[in-house]
Formats: C-alpha cells, structure tokens, sequence
C-alpha cells in the first residue's frame, strides 16, 4: 500500500470511521493521521477507528506540512482532481516529500465492496424503494393538488423518513416536459391525473448511497412500478424503448466487459429505435460512499467491471419541451453476471 | 474589471443568475459564456440573463478551452483556492492565456452588498426567525420526548416552510453536552425539561442566506429570545458573559475597524471572565450567497469593515463534556454603525 492525503470526506471515513468539511487525513505506513480544527476534534475523538491519531489546529494546512515534515514520508499519493492548486502548492513548497498525483486513486481502492458493503447498499436501496411506495401511496391518497416543489418536499420527508436517514443526493421529481430536463429543478407545475412523473432518488444507510429512478403516470391507482400504462402512446412507445435497453443491458452484462461496452449495450437500442440523440448522458456509474464513483458506465469507460462492483443501469430519452424518461436500477456484479439489489 | 474564470456556483448566480454543478464561467469583457453539459443546458438557457452565452459540451473543460484559443483574453484571473490542480494543468498547458491567481476575487466583488441584496438577506432572516419561533411553538405542544435526531429533522420542515424555501446549511441542534460542540452532529439524546437546547440555523431567499444561533432552556414557556433564564447558576454565568460579549461587540463596531480589531472586542470580554480557552472559533464572518464570506471577523483578519458589509456576531463559550452557549446574530453596517437584520 501507499501514503496518501486526501480532504475527500469518503476517503477520509472508509479509512479512519469519521469526517468532516475541514480536515486534512494522512495516510503514512497504515497509520491514519486526522488533522482537524477545534469545532470537530472532540466528535473525532469519540469516532476515529484506533488506528487514528487525531490533531488539532485551527491551521490544518500549516499543521499537514509540519507532520509531513516531522514524519518524513518517502513519496504521498494525492488526488489532482480534488486538491486546490493553492493547497497542493502550498504542501509542495514547505515539504520535501515527493508528492505524486493519482486521478480518483481512492475510488480506484475502493471499486470492489466487501459483502458488508454490498449488504449495507442493498439495505439502503431497500429502505429508498419503501420511501417511493409509502410515497406513492400518500400521493394517492391526495385531495389537493400539489406543485413539483410541495411533492419535493413531501418526497424528502418520506425518503428521510422522518429525520432517520440522509438523502445520497438531491430528490429530482418532474412532471410532463421538467421531465425532458435529466437533472430539473422543482418548479410551481402543478401535478394532475394522467401527467408523466419522473422520479430520481436515493438515501444513506450507515453512510452507503442508493439511487433509483421510475417514470410513472399518475392516476388514482398510480404506484413506481415498472410496469406501466401511459394513455398517450407516444409516451408508451418512448417508455417501451427505455425500459427494452434497461432490461437487456442488465440481462447482458458479463464480467470481464468494459464501461463503454456495458453503455452501448443500452445506447445501441435506443439508436435502432430512432432516439439516439434523446439519450444524452451516460447509462449509469459506480456508487458507494460516493454517489458516483467507480465503474463509469459511459461511452468512453475503459474500467473493467469484475465481480463486487455495483453501479447503476440507467437509460433515458428526453424529448425537449414534450417529457423524458428514465428508468433506474442498482447492480452488484456476482459469479460474473448483474444481480438487481 | 478583470476577466475571469470560475466554477464557483455562486459566482456563477451572481454573474449571470443561473448555476449547476457542471459548468464553467468565463466572463471576457462583460460578458458571459457558460460552459455546461446536456443535462443542463434547458434550465442555462431559461434561467440566464441575457449578458450570458449558453454552450454545451459533454467535456466542459476542453470546451473551456477552445473556447479561451478562440477569444485569446489577455490574462484570466481564478480562485487558485477553487480550481483544482488537475483543471488549471490542463488550462494552461493547452492556452497561451496569462492564468493570474487571487484567492477569493469573486467574494471580493460581492463584499460591499446593494441595498437590494441587504434587503434579501433581511428577509431571508426574517423567515428564519419565524421558524424559530413556530418551531419553539411546536416543542412547547409537544407530548412525546424527542431526540436530537427528530428534533433536527423537524426543525429543518419549519425552516424550510414545508418546502418553500431551501437550509444555508445543515442545523446544528445540541442539548446539553452536544452542544459542547461547535458543529455537533445530531444523536439520539433525548429532549427533557430543564435541558440546554443550542440552535443554529438558516434558510435561503431568492438565494441569499440567512444564519442566527441561540441558546435557550427548555421549560414550558421555552422561546429561542436572548433573554434566557437557567436553573444552573453556572450556565446562567457563562450565558450571561456570551451574551455581553456579543452586544458589548455589535455596539462598538465601528466601520475602518478590521475585522480582527472587531473579534478582539468579544474576545476580550470572555478572556477577562476566564473563559478564553473556551472561546474556540472566530467572532463572525461575512454572508449572502456563500453562507461564509468576507469580511472575516477573526484574530487574523485584516479585512477592513465599511458600509454595506453584511456578517454574523458570533461568540460562544464551550465547557467539554458540560454545555455550550452561543448567541449569533448578524449585522450590516450602515453610517458607519451595525444594525442587527
């Protein structure tokens, strides 16, 4: 193994049980190093693994260099996408350590989940799939209308439910054409019987995310299966393709298959369906601690998938300014082939 | 004025009244290109002032920088703080434009408010103030015991006004010990009569943010004013110190004072009481669209206070393993006095 540094809070958990928006960790020789100010240390205290030695100041840069300095690391992985070009210039100039950087060098140790996380993903995706029905079932129950920023929020209610989990990312729910946008903002669009409602969202369980997305039509029985009847067959046909390049890509994967072979299994029926160009992101990433992280499952994905990685399978078409849909499901890849959490 | 590049979504909102969290700003001679992927471009296109140029690239960085060949600018200044070391190789490996760093050149612009963003501060406290108030409400009604963890969950629905308005940040609410910590995460302690409650809280209008701390004991009649009576003579003690030390503070403010000149002022207060230790964080710190902006109210600020600043007052006191207190309020300053918003 090698030394590293990060500030990614993740990273800094996986590795030492605890993290917090100002803190430096130092890896050196298994050795875990949290550097904090004085506002975290006591909580650090209380939650750092024993293999953690946790530092107080209220300059944790100047304090880094000073233990680099002190400890005399050979050589320190760093992450160039996540460190500031003011901090890493900083370190560089006041050590002499050789600092090297390792685009997602952390993602990359962490691509493969233990059984212990594979379970705590599948719970988290399992209490994310309780919200949506207890959600579907509140909104059917409904007498007064309810804008896309109401339904946020009654959707963040029951995804927390009720203060017991956090969000893995912010709830996007659109209706109609707010649906054509993959990633829309709430607005005051009221929602009514037999509108297209996309919904997209996940929560933490012991900090491990989930994610899933349906695209249903609201009517009195209406509910976030996959299964579903839109009146308008425009709607159903383009639902059809998604859900047709959703479930053959699943069914498909093979270990031992790229990123970007896994995406075109996806892209490619969308393409011979005609809507190649309503497909504009890509078909799905790894997730973990992060919400996304390693695989990425895009067209130009070179990661290899192998046993015990989990992403997400997640195909859309967007027709501007009409209504976009989206179906999205969880894999963990077992004896070589996809299993859904 | 300079031209720029930045990442940053506020500054990107400041500028041309849009922001996601995929996109480059590029501002050349008053006028605004934003740089972002597909999922966006809808809402960049509905949403930006028309100084603004929507582009769209599924590579926002080599788009960036195509985008920088063809305009040639002299020289882009950036936060060296804000762009990653992976970002600005790439940039200025592949223009010949002058890349100038300046840690916080955007906050630097914003740092003297309008009075058109002053008054959207004043109303985003105004809202959060009446959460406050419901949310004390509530707490008196209630019959059941809550825990720190429900009690969060609650207080962010007051705040949020069920779903009309968005948190600054994630509130810290502490009883008793967990108070003791600045940022304390919530637990599963449970809310009793005569306990200490400590709530830090704020909401965004129109983007602006609000941000108000108190410390209150909890009774029957409980309310989160500063007039506040405990049973334990002690707390009443260091209650009663924070609380001059923050009013001692705002009543001498003056404008040409420097922002370490400003925390000074209460930090004496709680020094000549014996409890300077204990006092471990800054006095205050600049608000609106970042919650923490300039000016800086700290022992190393040399930030140089006028009209139409905006920040918090801020003091506390925390006793390890007992309790904390902090009073937070903030002020503008106008004919050279603060007034509290």
């Amino acid at each position: 193994m090698f030394d590293f540094l990060t500030q990614n809070q993740n990273a800094q958990f996986y590795e030492c049980g605890y993290s917090c928006d100002n803190a430096w960790l130092l890896k050196i020789s298994q050795e875990c190093f949290f550097i904090t100010d004085p506002r975290y240390t006591l909580e650090a205290q209380e939650n750092c693994n024993s293999n953690t030695r946790v530092l107080e100041s209220s300059d944790i840069t100047t304090a880094l260099i000073n233990l680099i300095n002190e400890l005399k690391p050979h050589k320190l992985i760093f992450d160039s996408k996540q460190i500031s070009l003011d901090s890493c210039q900083k370190i560089s100039s006041l050590t002499k350590t050789t600092l090297e950087p390792k685009i997602n060098f952390h993602q990359k140790l962490r691509i493969i989940k233990s059984e212990n996380e594979i379970q705590k993903i599948q719970q988290s995706q399992k209490l994310n799939q309780k919200a949506y029905d207890d959600f579907a079932s509140f909104l059917c129950k409904q007498q007064t209308p309810l804008s896309e920023k109401t339904l946020h929020f009654y959707a963040k209610n029951f995804l927390q439910d009720f203060g017991n989990f956090e969000l893995s990312f912010d709830p996007i729910i659109g209706i109609n054409q707010n649906a054509a946008k993959p990633h829309a903002l709430p607005s005051d669009t009221i929602l009514k019987k037999e509108d297209l409602i996309l919904f997209d969202a996940g929560i933490k369980f012991e900090r491990y995310c989930s994610d899933r997305t349906r695209t249903a039509f609201f009517d009195h029985s209406f509910n976030f299966d996959k299964t579903q009847k839109f009146k308008d067959p425009k709607i159903q046909k383009i639902y059809d393709v998604v859900l047709q390049a959703q479930e053959h890509t699943i069914k498909n994967i093979k270990s031992g298959m790229s990123g970007k072979e896994i995406d075109a299994l996806a892209r490619e029926i969308i393409e011979q369906k005609g809507f190649g160009k309503f497909f504009n992101h890509s078909t799905g990433h790894g997730i973990g601690l992060d919400i996304h992280e390693l695989p990425f499952i895009s067209p130009r994905s070179e990661d290899i998938i192998e046993d015990g990685m989990v992403f997400s399978i997640e195909p859309g078409i967007y027709i501007p300014n009409e209504f976009g849909i989206r179906i999205e499901d969880l894999v963990v890849i077992k004896d070589g082939k996809a299993q859904i959490l």
